[in-house]
């Protein structure tokens, strides 16, 4: 019998797991791996960061070589060159070598799919502007850097304000360009939460980023040697350079020209072995179509720690084993200056959108006990489905210990724990790391609160929305006069210190609705439960207290 | 009918975590504390950090004070106040005031025990000398500073390297101070496998502190207004200033006193509703017997956040609610000077003690992207049951994101993780966070690959045994010359770098056993997977590599 014959199409993340993990299953095969650009397995990730000098040097960008597969694996990787078409029967492919031209045809037993994304162009005039660039590839990398060294660019303009858009802001003002970022939704990264994103608006804010959201780019225009990008808005913002940062589509043209069944999301269709509808074909890494565990539906998963698992099970799967990938929570973190910003499960737009009925909870904390030097604050959102109590997602801002309490949130929401289980799990405290209360607990503490029926929360959003329809109810601040002073009051709210509500609650009207807040919830629970055993019955609590209403301009310190 | 009246016995962690709560859930009650020292709920865990000066006042360790007590919960707090016997019937508690010594009896309807727990005093000769300390309460704290401050003591033993011990380790050689640690086990840290603790010992050292393991104190002397410690080993050790952090015992008198059933781990025996035999008492805190989730049998889990949850739990009850605490894991984290060393669930040594067969992994990787700046890192030991699979275990040691990696430990062993299903989690990755490959998500994949047979491991002790045992096998060592110089070859193994082992693989006899190893397992494992394919039935990995073997020595940079 002949040796098999596995043939890899793209060699960055998922394609060069796959490679090396196709090897590890099976010593005999002729492995061949093609990739259009010059490098494999590069760092994707760390591109953002080599723009700043960060990273600073181009080769610590280089995880791996054709040579070291070669050698190791004894994979052979022809770099430079393009799979143009797939046939299926006979298990061909048509590869150019783009260096030389020709096209030549490639046999293949089994054939893995990790062709990756390529960044949206929005069609806009100017696009193709010399000082207009993505930032996906390690030659666009190399590109950007040239313009920055060669053109020393006085402003920048970064056009979508998702993860690459952030990490390019970032990047750029650290070498000290004037950043505008243009958004045309109101918010910058669109996995979260409207409020939760202001936070990071603040923050862009105040290391000196012009945002501009809801405002549409209309074209971009070189005039007389400067660069220009105008907007709907009418604005015209100057740019020496710019970054499309406007989203990133799965690249499936192979797959579909060669029938394969692409999903709904777009993304190349797979079960949970990386296998195609073509037996013979398998997929993985930001091509594919994932499995969002929490919804049951198919989802895009464009992530290197997604492309490795799935890189890793098709390589494994190609030679015959079983390694599956259940899918995932959609976990996100991305550092904003000094904030990391990090997302898994459901937003709670996501929630609703899905049909939830959620159950909201914000926790303002520090990440390690106050009392230790260094505490910053945490600020976590839950999302839970308010019928079964189920963790649904939680979102998660903060200068330090974010990184966290996302992953705990994450294997939380894997295991389908409920909101208030969280309150059970035995988390590392010593000063330096946590408090005798971890966030984490807390909003715990918060679920099983809301369950037992001490304490239905009203978010920020829901209080926004009472208030433009003129609902009847007291609004009760039971902070000290000094914090009033500090923040100020939300309008229309009345005063009573906590500490005075036992005696003075007989002021309030208990036919009305009160809904009570704080600092950041915990004395208007405690009010919250005062008022309840008085005999209260319409008791809400503004859920993260004043500091969630105002965050993004004056995050608390506890 | 009478108000009902909660009486409280302590009032640090879970006694007052008990009060407030119990005010949460019924206003009209008397709830009166009862707290033998001066301050109530103060922050333990800092203690050791004012020693130093980290934490600068010691009113930040003033979590709360009687007073606020009175005004936000109305909590008639009584602080000075022994309570020196319980009636259960009738039901009263007998009470000294200890300013005045009058003796007074208060009926209680509910009594909840937060008796805490008490330094073990070892037997010694000179225990009582006057520069001789523990360091559990703030008197405690007080005392040592005010000997710091006047005495300016150069030289201090920690007699006991558990959790409190290392603490006052650091925070005293902060301050300047020589240390030296006498414990009588072979090592510091008792609930890690040794090992693990040997990094510890190691960093230790770096930071210029005498340790002396498996060595018992047998006398504390003053000669001539100068302090000594003497050991059954001949030491004489300069001691300005002595701590005893022989660990510390429930406080359990009161209860046994009154015949409530005590568990055999020591503490007061409660339900998961921290319930006593005593329909009318419930205990919580430091001196409760708890459940440990992962053995399900009784263990005492003296953490601050455990205390919490439980004073929580129990005020909540005493007045009619049914909160569970559902067990523990047995988490545990402190910092050593730059290292945070984290345990959760059961050690190897624990594992064995529990009948359990255990697979043990080691995982050494960086904490972050290494291509981005600054990463450290981080070692893993698993300990699995081998049998189902089932997580049972993890210890972490390194600078940076040990407190992330065991805390989703924790929540994985809370949930009943299998070691293989780690690879399945959604960790967030960015580069400043994680790498790619998790260090998590690298243990999963080290499970999935034993339990599919494609690798077998073999820990560093086993090759240890391995070696004086004399078992005819062939020690491979497949890293390149230039490592192999850096830190040596371990004694008798043969060297063949592992990019030449496709060709050199016939050098080696497939009748015997191998055990091929690198640096930290990755490349042996390739090469493990190379020799199994081309026949060699008898293969094992050294899982850690070298620096799992040598680590202490010489700390792996990835």
């Amino acid at each position: 019998m002949d040796k098999m014959r596995l043939v890899i199409v793209g060699g960055v993340a998922a394609g060069a797991s796959a490679a090396a993990k196709a090897r590890r299953c099976n010593e005999e095969a002729d492995i061949i791996l093609y990739e259009m650009g010059e490098d494999i397995s590069y760092a994707t990730c760390g591109l953002p960061y080599y723009l700043s000098g960060i990273i600073s040097k181009r080769n610590h960008l280089l995880v791996t070589s054709a040579k070291f597969f070669k050698q190791r694996f004894n994979v052979d990787v022809r770099t430079n060159h393009q799979v143009l078409s797939i046939d299926r029967n006979p298990q061909t492919v048509q590869v150019k070598n783009l260096t030389t031209g020709e096209i030549a045809e490639e046999r293949y037993d089994r054939l893995i799919l990790a062709t990756g994304a390529t960044p949206v162009i929005p069609p806009l005039p100017g696009v193709g502007l010399p000082f207009v660039f993505t930032l996906k590839t390690l030659e666009d990398t190399d590109r950007i850097f040239a313009h920055l060294e060669n053109k020393k660019p006085k402003t920048a303009v970064v056009i979508g304000g998702g993860l690459i858009g952030m990490e390019a802001v970032e990047n750029l003002v650290h070498r000290g360009t004037r950043v505008s970022v243009v958004e045309f939704m109101p918010q910058v990264l669109p996995f979260l939460d409207r409020e939760m994103a202001e936070v990071v608006h603040h923050h862009l804010q105040q290391k000196n980023v012009d945002l501009y959201l809801s405002e549409k780019v209309t074209s971009i225009e070189d005039r007389e040697g400067r660069g220009w990008v105008l907007t709907g808005g009418g604005r015209e913002l100057p740019a020496d350079l710019v970054i499309l940062s406007a989203g990133i589509k799965p690249n499936t043209e192979l797959a579909e020209d060669a029938g394969l069944r692409i999903g709904v999301s777009g993304g190349i269709a797979v079960d949970e072995f990386m296998q195609t509808n073509d037996p013979k074909i398998l997929a993985a890494g930001d091509c594919v179509e994932s499995l969002n565990l929490v919804t049951g539906k198919p989802a895009l998963i464009p992530m290197g720690s997604a492309a490795n698992k799935e890189g890793r099970a098709a390589g494994g799967n190609a030679m015959g084993r079983h390694i599956a990938v259940k899918g995932f929570t959609g976990t996100v973190i991305v550092k904003v200056f000094d904030l990391a910003v990090a997302k898994t499960g459901l937003s709670e737009k996501e929630a609703v959108s899905e049909g939830f009925v959620p159950l909201v909870t914000y926790v303002l904390s520090e990440d390690h006990a106050g009392y230790y030097p260094g505490a910053e604050t945490v600020q976590i959102k839950t999302v839970a489905d308010r019928g079964s109590g189920r963790l649904l997602g939680s979102q998660v801002i903060g200068k330090q210990g974010v990184d966290k309490r996302i992953d705990v949130m994450a294997t939380a929401i894997y295991n389908g724990m409920a909101l208030e289980d969280l309150l059970q799990l035995d988390l590392a405290y010593a000063p330096p790391y946590s408090s005798a209360r971890d966030p984490v607990i807390v909003a715990g503490a918060l679920g099983q609160n809301f369950y037992v029926g001490d304490w239905v929360p009203v978010t920020p959003a829901e209080l926004h929305e009472k208030m433009e329809r003129g609902d009847d109810f007291i609004l009760l601040d039971t902070r000290t006069a000094r914090e009033l002073k500090k923040t100020g009051i939300i309008p229309g709210a009345r005063h009573i210190h906590i500490d005075d509500l036992r005696k003075r609650a007989t002021d309030l009207d208990p036919e009305k609705e009160i809904i009570l807040y704080c600092a950041v919830g915990l004395r208007s629970y405690v009010g919250h439960r005062l008022l309840a055993m008085k005999g209260f019955e319409n008791l809400r609590t503004l859920t993260g207290g004043i500091y969630s209403w105002i965050y993004p301009k004056e995050p608390y310190r506890g």
